[in-house]
């Protein structure tokens, strides 16, 4: 009998809620009709499954998006690419649109760093949808840095003041490293601290169950940003700290001697079934 | 015979430069009209001395000030507090700024912040005379913070956002880190780096000269914070750091055996003629 603890505020946060929520109503309201998500909702593929038996597809490509002709199309918690829903926009489709709130706040403040000409750095990752979705809202280049390591790229951003904005699932330790490399180059810095209070609070409720646990088992899409965050904090402190999608990828190998508390942690597009899943698994072990 | 280097950057910066030369040329066009400063020009008392000789007399406290019905009279280096000046140009007295520059435009971008609708803090002395004349140049309470353990103060401040300059004297790596405390408590920041240029060249300088020289000396007013500032960062390379602030101060207890690089370093409101005192007092040795 292990003991086992869940981290508070592991799972779906607002966002990803209200996106849930809002293709219920979809796929109720508009039932018979197409109805399509602009590349996976969320991060989770057992939710996407759960989504597609529900009649409800996802449109990957840019040809794909390209080729619908009508229909209901849902854009997704990170935001879409702007020349996208220009595009969508130009079709015969109903738009429900998903955006985080959280991220489209960070969008506004890139439009508004833009018209108030300054350069702007995104603090996040080049190809996450979310930051894809972020640089597109203006037609100037926006310099994406995924950390402090990063800032070489800086060199060709020859001006004296900066906008910076986050990617939201951001690691906020990571974010104020990198505020204090990007500090040496510019001398006037205009910081929007976008990581939303749900990553923060999650990252801290992980981190100090790892300092605790055992064992952490970190649960989420393997294509999720911000659980894969989660697996790399608390991997920093908990050697043990394994990343699965569902209790299909526990290994039995992992349950060493002198294991005793269990620690669970989930991601922000991690339903509550798949938790609970694993928890009974580990109860039954 | 000691082997003696003069970090680079030491001595008179481009602002204490030029307020001495607007008073050379003040007490030639106005010759025979009563003269004053504002408090000492800069924080040199061997120059303050110099200027007294000239004619130049130091204006010291409010009543001071108030009561001088007439003349000319030369705003510092450190510029002025708001309603002094206030008080000043109801009178008929001629003024000459000799407010260095680099202190204008953080004064410019208080004013600018708070016309935006900031609360301010300045990351600097509050007792010093700059920070006094930063602060008065608004009506709205501003926040004077030495570094990062004052951050306990900020809780008074409420809001989300915050702008931020810095005394033009400050060490950068201590703005630094006081950025990266700041960072936990407001979610926008508009930070101004108002630290000079001069004072970031002299203090790397000087810092790196402590690391290899076997003594260090620093030459300034006792009275100058930026002089005391080289001071302590010497100090924490090299234990054998005095600030002397003319060759009178010198102690023969300090040149130990072992000894044979001197470093010597200067404030900016260090004149020429005192560092080529101590490097000729040194050469005798």
């Amino acid at each position: 009998m292990y003991r086992i603890i869940t981290a508070e505020h592991s799972g779906f946060c607002f966002g990803v809620k209200r996106a849930i929520n809002m293709i219920e109503e979809v796929s109720n309201r508009y039932s018979g009709e197409d109805i399509y998500t602009l590349g996976p909702i969320i991060h989770n593929p057992q939710t996407v499954e759960r989504m597609k038996k529900k009649g409800v597809k996802v449109l990957n490509t840019a040809e794909e998006i390209s080729s619908i002709e009508s229909g209901v199309v849902i854009l997704r918690t990170h935001g879409i690419e702007k020349h996208i829903l220009d595009m969508l926009e130009k079709k015969d489709v109903t738009l429900i649109d998903a955006t985080c709130p959280f991220v489209r706040k960070a969008q506004d403040y890139v439009v508004h760093l833009n018209n108030e000409g300054f350069p702007i750095i995104i603090i996040g990752e080049p190809n996450h949808p979310e930051v894809k979705a972020l640089k597109s809202q203006i037609a100037e280049k926006v310099l994406v840095i995924a950390g402090k390591d990063d800032v070489v790229k800086i060199k060709n951003l020859e001006s004296g003041r900066v906008g910076i904005v986050s990617q939201t699932t951001q690691n906020y330790e990571d974010f104020k490293s990198t505020i204090n490399v990007l500090c040496d180059y510019f001398k006037e810095l205009h910081i929007y601290n976008t990581i939303c209070n749900a990553t923060s609070l999650r990252q801290q409720a992980a981190v100090s169950l790892a300092k605790r646990a055992d064992m952490m088992l970190i649960i989420g899409g393997y294509n999720s940003a911000n659980t894969k965050r989660l697996y790399n904090l608390c991997r920093r402190i908990q050697e043990r700290t394994y990343h699965i999608e569902t209790i299909g990828n526990i290994e039995d190998s992992w349950f060493e001697d002198g294991i005793e508390t269990i620690g669970i942690a989930a991601g922000a597009s991690t339903p509550d079934w798949i938790i609970e899943d694993v928890k009974n698994y580990l109860k039954d072990k």
